[in-house]
């Protein structure tokens, strides 16, 4: 396993600070109003609980960026961003009011995604004549394009998803409750340096027929196909991804559904170029899956970017004319589902080069039998 | 410690889900619009994760409740709340159009201050016409007075809580690191049956000044007082406790201060009785505190709701003139904060009888020495 990377500077916060806010006006917006979580994150460093107390970082280009916090988080603000402004507001006074008097009141403004809309609500009536545009919506792309040092992360994440998924496959799954088999993935996980483990399905046997089944108590049976998709934070980067593993021998039918998965994710893979559409990886991988006549059987979109988390733009979905720029990092994760039966999902992270997509994932995809 | 409580029945929700519609039409909204989290957890049992895929439940009075959902997760959403409506919606159709068929165009509503900005921002895009205001502001009080049922809960919480500050007293506090006692925490909350723990400060020395530090790299030194403040849930249900302990034996600034923070805490839950004001509460333990010449020291609220979450409404702070009504729960934690210095807080959770307050908290308010 990779060692505890570099940390990011106080400078490389700021370039992306100002890269944020100069992305804004070319997109026609005064500011970025950006809320705990990844856009937060990413643009400082610095991670507090949301809550109902407003923290939100102000970004206007040529302008300083602002962070109101409540008075009580400041210190652990200021820990965190040392180099940051801090607007600090206490228990009981208007946070909305602090916040109003840094931006223009005609204004039209980003907002982070997951920001609480208690928050939003309490801008708009402060601000009733500013206009608030979904970040996903304005600037989509703002952190899908990852740096060297993101990718050295988001490597390391997949290497030890990966290293994960090498150790699930001895452990016992007949006669053991998903739940078991979720919570040694979990272990193993964060034995490989995951600070926070955010999903581990195991789905067996009919239960992989529903794609978001995380771990129930169903007892896992010999002959039960079992599909694991699993994934959390090292090093602050997500890691994502799937096998469907098969206890004891699998049955024609059954390895005939897992082939067309594997075919289906190959030729999503192989759609990955510079230039190529995000809905191009879509079509590619759906493309096989409907040529073997399951294509009604493929419910989910094929993919979606990773980085300080574990779903966020590029979406490889129909209707997605984004191009693939290289840096970028996504899942391709196509999969079958066949209702009261079995499902099937093979899924890797890949990352856009100038050559093609490139596997941040790499543990055989061939169907594993499992005990 | 008391065994798993009866489960939740599909009538219990349907119950709340009634109650909740009606108090909206009695509050002018013409529906509530609730987010995954804590409102749709209390409404419907319902548990998924909030994401960039829209999930919202749509209550009307005299209408059937409807579960607008990603189609991938309408299986969970059906197994964990069977008799509710579903409308699914596949990746690549608008959610929001959905959700529009289903309200009036021209309504007014509340929804979870929880909710995604994205997801507010689409309702308002799909329906101009359309008011939105918080539930936090629309209707406060629609969780804070809990049944009998959540009661038990609550206590069964507050007893695994008390449980593990007993158990922690024991362990060594000097020359370890503070995250070393707070994993320790961490480990006897979920031993005593939390299932999630969602704080564990440990804040030593100078760094129990700053009431929301939560553990860091710092080792506990002798002489130092350390702020213990942690909780999460349990059975659905959320604990919250706060002491603060010394190594080794306190000089008389120590005490003093400590003795100022009890006094104001029995005085604060000394104030609780049905009728009393929330800001009473407040008014009640921060008198003590000003009176001992430490009021500028105390920079928080003197507390906060608790139920299927750790922080909710209502809030002990001046300007809340909501009465209290046998049934909510609440923190009562005051506390100074000696800039470079040192703490002290201590909290219990109390709840409202016709009597007046009865802890849900009962171990030794005394300034603990440990070793």
């Amino acid at each position: 396993m990779t060692g505890t990377p570099t940390a990011f500077t106080a400078g490389d916060y700021e370039a992306r600070m100002r890269r944020a806010a100069e992305a804004a006006t070319a997109a026609g917006l005064d500011g970025l109003l950006v809320a705990p979580g990844p856009d937060l994150v990413w643009l400082t460093g610095y991670r507090p609980v949301e809550t109902e107390r407003l923290t939100l970082l102000v970004l206007r280009a040529g302008q300083d960026p602002v962070l109101v916090v409540p008075t009580l988080e400041a210190p652990d603000a200021a820990a965190a961003a040392p180099t940051l402004t801090l607007r600090d507001w206490t228990d009981g006074k208007d946070p909305y009011e602090a916040t109003a008097s840094l931006v223009d009141a005609g204004g039209r403004f980003g907002v982070s995604d997951n920001g609480w809309a208690l928050h939003l609500l309490g801008l708009q009536k402060r601000l009733p004549d500013s206009r608030y545009v979904a970040l996903t919506d304005a600037l989509p792309m703002l952190r899908a394009v990852k740096d060297a040092a993101e990718l050295e992360r988001l490597a390391a994440a997949g290497e030890a998803a990966d290293a994960t998924y090498e150790e699930i496959r001895k452990v016992p799954f007949g006669g053991r409750r998903e739940t078991d088999v979720a919570a040694d993935i979990a272990d193993l996980l964060r034995q490989f340096g995951h600070s926070q483990v955010d999903f581990t399905i195991v789905a067996s046997g009919p239960n992989g027929a529903n794609p978001h089944h995380e771990a129930g108590d169903r007892v896992i049976e010999r002959g039960d196909m079992v599909v694991l998709d699993f994934g959390g934070l090292k090093h602050g980067y997500g890691s994502d991804t799937s096998r469907t593993v098969h206890v004891g021998e699998p049955d024609a039918e059954e390895r005939e559904v897992h082939d067309v998965v594997r075919a289906a994710q190959e030729a999503g893979v192989a759609a990955v170029r510079p230039g190529a559409a995000c809905q191009d990886v879509d079509r590619a991988a759906r493309a096989v899956v409907a040529e073997a006549g399951y294509g009604d059987r493929f419910i989910h979109r094929t993919g979606h970017g990773i980085g300080v988390t574990t779903h966020e733009p590029p979406y490889m979905i129909e209707g997605e004319e984004q191009p693939l720029v290289p840096g970028m990092c996504f899942s391709v994760e196509p999969g079958i589902y066949l209702p009261g039966r079995f499902g099937v999902r093979i899924e890797d992270i890949v990352t856009v080069t100038e050559e093609g997509g490139w596997r941040l994932n790499t543990t055989s995809r061939e169907m594993a039998i499992v005990d």
